[in-house]
């Protein structure tokens, strides 16, 4: 029979598709559109900062699509409408596409990832949709969360989990990155790998929860990045309290922070950042939560004072953000929220002296709404 | 338990929620597809206009999603394939990103709206979806409508609503607007923010209607854009008669026609904009419409003949456009179109003098299809 | 009554569709997400070039969605992300967006499709979705398959149809494909359009099949592209087996292999495209299929080596790609694959006397996943 439609290979290919009911498919899908916006009102003052403003900004814009299109495959799609849609060099798609990768349940206790995945860090931070975290710490908003790759997740018990993954470490070809002028020893590997492991764990039916993970990541040739993250919850009824520390040793500085601070012309090498952030939340009745996340950064160079003088403090960043929740709602999960949120930026006299910068802070009033809304 | 996925947190949130069945999630949620394509054949001839040109062009190729998702909230979102979806530096959404709010029913009356919206102007060509209209008059060819902030509506009666929107003034931060070499006065202010106020009547079992608004924008500190518009459309059974008069002082010129008559290294300031539009359908029968939509704008600039001339005519625009809807089937909004798309820019006398600037026409014939697609 | 909601404009129109029950809607729906991610691991050697990578890489990921939204009418869409979406200035957008039309089934014979669609070129290279091809042969590599316009395809009979179409023949307008500084015979045509006629026949119950294409396409004034593309294909329970012979004769070359050979400051003119290709898939059982691809294609420029050489030979392709597919499971298309690609870039002795080239060859092996997912 001569198609009807000079389309036919354009259409959707169901062909190979063993015929499932239309309320099979409504099942098996979801849809999510989840929104935060909010009215910012924000200084900065201190150092070479003179600045404020106000105004209402979409923090999180995304749709998402989950399905079971199998008895043992799920495909995850994200698209993220606050990122840059431009098509990465390295792996050929928009940082706004966070998720496009299926899993599939190869025995009972194995699943495997392929696609446009989150890597599998630990830590309670990185563990929150970006909707629910309205300032990350200084590792969390300079890393690469959404990469492209393998995962592996394998539930040794009701109680514990490992993982592995190998990712490509970036979106984007050397080039576009670190531009032409390299330093000398700065140069293209074969490949941008980064291989990540983790462990999650349970204790005392829940009540602690632990989410450890150690990654290595090649990001020129013969540099790596060394990133440990230790992430602890306590949750019962009305508490839940987080702990993460984190520590991220760079031949290369991936970041920016560290080179931002230093200058030159090149990217900084031999950096260290160290992490502590702790977020209690209380939940006083039904209607109203309490937040508070408190946070700091200490970020070090290599031989700064002199050539020898090995690790040096550059920067300790501070973070404290008390967040009010109400939920006006009691059967659907919308969120007003008022938060104030402070940082401080204090240098090392070492940089303050020989680098020229100044320690600074930040001040924001921030109140809007945070909504996960299943649309089907 | 263990989690079996590595990306809880970043599946779809549906812990939270009430369960709902599929069949509810289905009722409730509404998506389209909205298409109008055309083919173009146009002239310019006259003052430094001599081109003409003929192509297939998408006009307008936007999904739309909204959803009840509770008794109380919607949720509205329009991806518009025609746009940029660079992210905006101020509100943080690409412009294709036209609706992506939430709509809460605050007490049987009144109605609050949070996120990426349409701004509350009046008149009736604001009114239309950009689908149905194949020209704007100057002002709307060059304004913004889909801005970040929170809308109030309030249902005084069957007959009466008011509304107030407090919006940011436009999506991008100043330095990327206007460049960092701006004229010496103009400064970027804290907050571009823009208020807007609006009433919508009925008169006669609906029969006259108004959309009437005011809106004040403050787009560089200490200057403000005042609009006012006043949209009136008389309906029977088959007539509907629109006429919008509109009215825009702006301190400094937002809609760009003032400054490229005037020339110059800066952005024009003290301009006005007056503007005439009327549109009328007439239904000759199921399947046949025909439509005329006149349109005049005049542009002001200020002390353009001397330093003290006070508001001088720049140019007055004219638009004629005679449109013809066929539609074949009777149970599916599909228009097949012809149109016919006539401007005339008439500079002022002075203009032509002093701003060497000249006179010009457009011609244009269009035929093509618009679809408002109702998929699920 | 008074609207309850400002944005009732801009909400989904619905209101001019008679109301169809929501299972209908589910009923004629479709939505897929379709996707192909590799692992690739490559080296290029020979000439100018030594290279080699290694990388995850996601070839393919798309939305689409169909609906019979009429007994005769279809909507088609589908937003590819691996495609720029920056808004093309011709017919307004995206490159992403690869399908955004309606079908409309005229007579039951004929069939009109409106908007952007895929051009009606023959080939069965060309008959596939991207998702199923590693590495396209070189025009298809470089042509531009989706554009706006019109096509009809007229079913003579069970076993022939024959399609036209009527398209512009690029998605940008003439200034920014080649900038303002051309040759001085390159000027901009009225239209830059397309024909495109082609024919479908199937033979001894569909055992042998023909996809057969003639194209005229006005790249710039006066200046036209040839493209006469003949396919065949024979198929039985097990095995599939495909040729194709491509011609593109172009009096500006608009796929750059010749222009990139011949170097210089201008656009190529007068160039020949010859090709061959071949695939053949066997089905081994239920769960492998072989597949081989074998392709050549010779780069012809006029008057390189003199004033009055004539058509000469430039440069001649070769490729070869075995694939082996493993279906994992029987009830769903998901494929995991291995794939070697080879390519040898074969230049004449006058290309690389006079021109100053060299040959080269590209060597890849290739695994990964091809999944076209149907979610709803």
């Amino acid at each position: 029979q001569a198609q009807h439609s000079q389309n036919t290979s354009d259409s959707l290919s169901n062909a190979s598709l063993i015929q499932k009911s239309k309320i099979d498919f409504l099942e098996n899908i979801n849809m999510s559109l989840d929104l935060r916006m909010s009215f910012r009102t924000y200084t900065l003052r201190g150092g070479d900062n003179d600045y404020q403003g106000r105004q209402f900004e979409n923090g999180f814009t995304a749709l998402g699509i989950s399905a079971k299109i199998h008895e043992k495959v799920h495909v995850n799609f994200r698209s993220r409408f606050n990122k840059t849609s431009e098509v990465q060099s390295l792996d050929q798609l928009g940082n706004n596409i966070e998720l496009a990768n299926i899993t599939i349940q190869a025995t009972p206790r194995l699943q495997v990832q392929l696609g446009r995945q989150s890597a599998y860090f630990g830590g309670y931070e990185y563990s929150f949709k970006a909707m629910e975290v309205l300032r990350y710490n200084d590792i969390q908003s300079n890393a690469l969360a959404y990469v492209t790759g393998i995962g592996t997740t394998f539930n040794a018990s009701q109680e514990h989990s490992v993982g592995f993954q190998i990712l490509n470490s970036r979106t984007v070809l050397y080039s576009e990155k670190y531009g032409e002028d390299t330093a000398p020893d700065v140069r293209e590997p074969d490949w941008p790998v980064e291989l990540v492991g983790n462990w999650r764990g349970s204790f005392f039916d829940g009540k602690i929860q632990t989410r450890y993970s150690l990654s290595f990541a090649q990001e020129v040739k013969d540099k790596w990045i060394s990133f440990i993250t230790l992430g602890h919850k306590y949750e019962n009824n009305k508490l839940k309290l987080m702990y993460d520390f984190d520590y991220s040793s760079e031949e290369i500085d991936t970041k920016g922070l560290a080179t931002n601070i230093i200058g030159g012309e090149f990217i900084a090498q031999e950096v260290t950042y160290v992490e502590n952030w702790l977020r209690a939340e209380y939940k006083f009745n039904p209607k109203f939560t309490g937040l508070l996340t408190l946070m700091t950064n200490t970020t070090y160079g290599k031989n700064i004072a002199s050539v020898s003088s090995g690790r040096d403090r550059l920067r300790t960043s501070y973070g404290w953000i008390p967040t009010l929740y109400y939920r006006p709602f009691k059967d659907i999960d919308i969120r007003l929220f008022v938060a104030y949120i402070g940082r401080y930026f204090e240098y090392s006299p070492l940089a303050i002296r020989d680098l020229g910068v100044g320690s600074y802070n930040e001040n924001e009033i921030r109140f809007g709404f945070i909504a996960p809304l299943r649309i089907l």
